[in-house]
């Protein structure tokens, strides 16, 4: 086949060109984007016709006539230090002031919260007043202590179209302010206006919705620079109204702090609470019911309801069993690495999914000079890992399309990496590729959070977590089943600790990662004990199952035989720090001290090893990797594991070694660890993949250990019958 | 004054060469050492003579007579997880054999302690027996389940005697018993024994106490490897006895828990709770009485007392109200450094203090081929900072002096030694140097920690705590009028800030040295700020008031301008990262990129400036110094600082500018940081000090301003009139 499966972005200055792109990429779907417009003399074209369709903005005349279902945000302001007993809190400094606009119709005294941050306390109604004029709280005080003020505001400005506008630098463009469809009359309005824009767009066969209702938490500064970004948060889908009904379902008082969190938002670090959790599950559950409505319309035209993951995403959590109940045909999505490509490509419930693709054809890539290949072939080669073990449906690119066609070299690159994409997908199709083993990564989100760990806004990088992002990353192209649970599965039946062979724990303690207290849950820890105890594996990273109490940070310390030094301990004697050589660590290079070579990114301080403990590498004493073994099962300990390919293959090997499985290392496998090795054994085939952007060689082993040399060239995919 | 202020030690084997050496070192004293003898022939030398005397030990049929009597210590086993509902935990695994004796004699329900470290709940004791013949406690435990047994211990060999033993390779040496004079019968075999050993020692003037009744805390393992070792601990003043007059005095039962606290000990890091602060009270007090009986039969004899600052000394607490009360005449310790010199040298109450100076005159160092002058160099340096600032009253050596004899460069630089010592305390004698500000330390400990901060074996050096053990290290030897306080100070009294200008908290978060949940009390927060708003300098090392709680771990962010990213703020985008130039930094190199040098040892990960903060150096958008305003008071963030004289001088910098006395930096100060410049105004003298082994040249300040150039030789002190 060499068409299909792919879609193009297109405008109206490049009508021709875009039929030629189909043709050479073999195309069959068409978009537009924010920004551009679909050229009429592509309405009837021999390909799907893909819409965008902005639920909540690009209506401001709605949103004008109707001020009071504007969307709203919780904020909080900074902490104020009181230096008297009058303390005066500015609430729109720091924020952009064309974005918010303070709501101080609604009961303010019932949804904004004062509190003394030095105490925790709330601050009685009656000892602080709002300031129309000045915009300011002010706060009958105690002085020293620090306050902050939670309060709501109206969305003027639409996150991303005021993103889009300022990083395009499109001037004089009109805010688009967002109206909240969950209210009453927009509602209303939302229904009568899809049906109308479907009615009017009779050639589009494929409604993009981007995306629902509630926006990712993104808030400006006023130099419109981004002061705030969680692309889970669900700070801006509140309002009086949707906290209401919330009221009314959980049977409490709702509070502002339930979303401000002492300003740190819930976001995916915190260990969430009850309330929280509450609302999220109340928010999925409405969210989706609405949603369904749109689709609904959608399916009524008969026209397909696609939807981008991302932008207003919030509430719909495509993991979550309420997510298939929307009826949603397709899953769209931007595809940053394997975690965001197997974001997009695991979700259940949905006819196909499909990955968007980097380079955008924005003018930061493709100007004079530029070199979008790199882009592409880096995106691409990172991503096809993740889609050999899940494949999306369909992949696209996304921007304008002119600006690719003077980068002649790009569009003959993309044309190979159609056609690739396509033998791929034909290859894979339908079947579950063989998976060594089966891990399940465990910490407070779960499922929910399934592929979309350590990120904050979506793929990009953080000092702080890249170095864990990177057992997810590698995982997310490795022969494993991988599992996403939560303490809470564990806690209601620990039995679907059944069947897993390896669960892993990663992240800073203390966070929701590694999931603080809940260590301290005898069911939970004796679950995780009991299950290494029986021959499981479990691989720490980073400060796993750390809570300080009890005498020790590591709660999992006498299994994981490491312990972190955190002063409390500097009194007791240390004799174990000699490296041993092991399964795990024979791939790893060699420098010319002798030291084995592993990338542990940030790594960890002053953790020590108990005695007892293997250790695999320490660094001027403190150790960065250590096996241990309790019971019949075996434990792994690592610092931190950045993603490469050489921290993969050591990921792998520490996955099969815990599981005792060190023997099944030669099952499709290749010796040299730039190569990956994947096999569809119900379908018959096999593919060996070159990762990298250089020639290499190879041993390859099939699945019953035979083998043969192999010369790949840079980025080749090479298929094989079984 | 060629004489005097010099003790030296001597043996059998050095008579004619003790004589000579007093003469060439102006020494006024002689001693012996543990393992050495006092000659009859020197009983009539014109000089005072010291005896050790060991309080505890060095009368082993006394012990035997009295096992009951034997002195005793708690002690935790490692965390031991149940794999089934049996568990049977060794209590001599790990510990030397012949060092400790399982207590099984005294009541073994009411005193040790069987604990589920994953519940932290106490067994009950129906639920666990004693097996003599195994030496285990057996355990009925619920599955996967973490155990510990607290119980106690005989000390069958003393631990110093045990050291002394093992480092110097002494053969068939028996092991020395430890009984406990706390106890009625040694109690009164003591009084008698130690007017015996007066009586037949006439010629002995001073006895040296080493010393009194409780050993610090040290363990070794099977391999008679040191196992556990805490300077400060009080493990090890413990006994059926002592508990029952502890729960007399506090009225509440007493728990073994209340020493063991969960295996740490109540170690220096910890913050101390109510009841182990209730047993160290409790010990200041008796021990007090007890030792003053001591002391009183030595004067009644017309000697003098002489305490040693180590081995024996818990309970002491020289900078506590009691210590006075005992009318000890005189202490000597080990000097380390300047924090140990201070520890000796600031002890108020005593007649004179004498330090011990390194190197010990062992094989270790007095070998062929080994460098003695190169450590005594390095000591005499180090200490002689401190020693400008408040000195001790004589210094001396200890060891085998025929080995010391060997090395006639040895001999010579130690001659020079004192000399410049004598010189040196003739000038500064009586007075209080010019001190440029008032600065406090505070802590969970306050006094009763002065100069020990950070210290876990005297002062060896831990990875973990250099970079802030550093921080007292500069202070020991700086222009400063220091204080140690403590929480409870400030909370009984805020009135105590007055008089100080700058604040010091160091070390890492929820340790004592920084007060963890102190920062939660209002009245301290408050008081704190108070201080710095009024014009106050407060300076945070490592994680300052650091305590996870109310949206932020650095409890006074809003006046450090500083945080730890530690996941919670990963959303909030950070712009501020820009370095400037800065008064405190202006005697820093700077490298070949342009940025400053400076060592900040382990420094501190993750930590970002808030908005307005003055960055004064990041590394790798980690910020490491930072300085901040807070009404009329300023604030500086370090992120560690390892002793160095570079460092010392940043530190200086710091404080003066912290206080804004930036123009007073120029008074009584050396251009040249490896210089430094003491006044003594009273006395009329001033002095100029090379802390280097290598020639330096500078421009000195006096007190008025005026200046003028100087080369120095290595090491060299010169001294001035005003």
């Amino acid at each position: 086949m060499n068409k299909g499966r792919v879609t193009i972005p297109t405008d109206l200055d490049v009508i021709s060109q875009t039929k030629e792109v189909m043709k050479r990429w073999g195309a069959d779907a068409v978009r537009d984007c924010d920004g551009t417009d679909f050229p009429e003399e592509l309405r009837d074209i021999d390909a799907k016709v893909y819409s965008t369709y902005y639920t909540t903005r690009k209506e401001n005349g709605w949103a004008k006539e109707n001020p009071d279902e504007i969307q709203q945000m919780y904020l909080m302001t900074p902490f104020y230090t009181a230096e008297h007993s009058g303390l005066s809190i500015p609430l729109m400094k720091g924020l952009y002031p064309d974005m918010l606009k303070v709501n101080s119709k609604d009961n303010i005294k019932r949804f904004w919260e004062v509190i003394d941050r030095t105490t925790g306390a709330v601050i009685s109604t009656d000892q602080w007043t709002y300031n129309e004029e000045t915009g300011s709280v002010d706060i009958h005080a105690t002085p020293f202590h620090d306050y902050t003020v939670s309060f709501l505001a109206f969305i003027m400005w639409d996150p991303v179209h005021m993103y889009n506008a300022v990083t395009n630098g499109w001037d004089n463009v009109e805010p688009q302010m967002t109206f909240d469809v969950r209210q009453p009359k927009t509602r209303e309005f939302t229904m009568q206006r899809l049906r109308q824009f479907i009615e009017e767009h009779p050639y589009v066969n494929v409604i993009r919705f981007t995306t629902f209702f509630h926006q990712f938490t993104l808030i400006f500064d006023e130099l419109a620079r981004e002061k705030y970004v969680d692309w889970y948060g669900y700070s801006a889908s509140v309002s009086p109204y949707i906290i209401e009904q919330f009221e009314q379902e959980v049977g409490y008082s709702f509070r502002a702090e339930y979303i401000i969190d002492q300003g740190y938002y819930n976001n995916n670090y915190r260990i969430p609470t009850k309330e929280f959790q509450d609302f999220q599950a109340f928010q999925r559950r409405e969210v989706a019911n609405l949603a369904k409505e749109l689709v609904d319309i959608t399916h009524e035209y008969g026209k397909e309801a696609m939807m981008f993951l991302g932008d207003h995403w919030i509430g719909t959590e495509p993991f979550m069993e309420e997510f298939s109940t929307i009826g949603v045909d397709a899953v769209v999505g931007s595809v940053g690495n394997g975690s965001t490509l197997r974001l997009i490509s695991d979700i259940p419930g949905v006819n196909y999914t499909e990955g968007r693709f980097l380079p955008y054809f924005f003018p930061d890539t493709f100007y004079e000079g530029g070199d979008p290949v790199r882009e592409a072939k880096v995106n691409w080669v990172t991503a096809r890992r993740a889609i050999l073990r899940k494949p999306i449906d369909r992949i696209g690119y996304g921007g304008y399309l002119k600006l690719a066609l003077d980068f002649p070299d790009f569009m003959e690159y993309i044309e190979s990496v159609c056609d690739e994409f396509r033998t791929l997908y034909d290859n894979v199709q339908g079947t579950t590729p063989y998976c060594v083993k089966t891990v399940a990564v465990l910490n407070c989100w779960g499922k929910m959070r399934a592929w979309g760990n350590h990120m904050v806004h979506h793929a990009l990088y953080q000092k702080q977590n890249y170095s864990y992002a990177g057992i997810i990353e590698a995982l997310s192209g490795a022969p494993f089943d991988v599992k996403f649970i939560s303490f809470d599965d564990i806690k209601k039946d620990p039995s679907i600790l059944k069947g897993i062979d390896v669960i892993l724990n990663v992240g800073d303690g203390d966070t929701a990662y590694t999931g603080g207290d809940w260590w301290l849950d005898t069911d939970i820890i004796t679950a995780v004990k009991k299950f290494v105890h029986e021959g499981g594996g479990f691989i720490g990273v980073g400060e796993p199952a750390a809570h300080q109490a009890n005498g020790r940070y590591f709660q999992l310390s006498n299994l994981l035989g490491v312990e972190q030094e955190r002063g409390f301990t500097l009194g007791y004697d240390k004799y174990n720090w000699e490296e041993q050589d092991h399964f795990i660590t024979e791939d790893c290079g060699i420098d010319a001290d002798g030291n084995k070579i592993i990338d542990f990114g940030e790594g960890k301080k002053n953790i020590f090893a108990l005695e007892g403990t293997t250790i695999l590498r320490q660094i001027d004493k403190e150790v960065q990797l250590a096996v241990n073994e309790f019971g019949r099962g075996r434990t792994v300990y690592i610092s931190g594991l950045p993603y490469s390919f050489e921290n993969s293959r050591l990921l792998y090997r520490a996955i099969l070694w815990s599981d005792h499985s060190d023997h099944e290392l030669h099952r499709w496998f290749s010796d040299n660890y730039n190569i990956e090795v994947h096999a569809y054994v119900k379908n018959g085939k096999y593919c060996v993949v070159n990762n990298t952007y250089e020639p290499q060689e190879t041993t390859v082993y099939r699945g019953d250990g035979s083998s043969f040399s192999l010369k790949m060239e840079a980025n080749e995919i090479k298929w094989y019958e079984i």
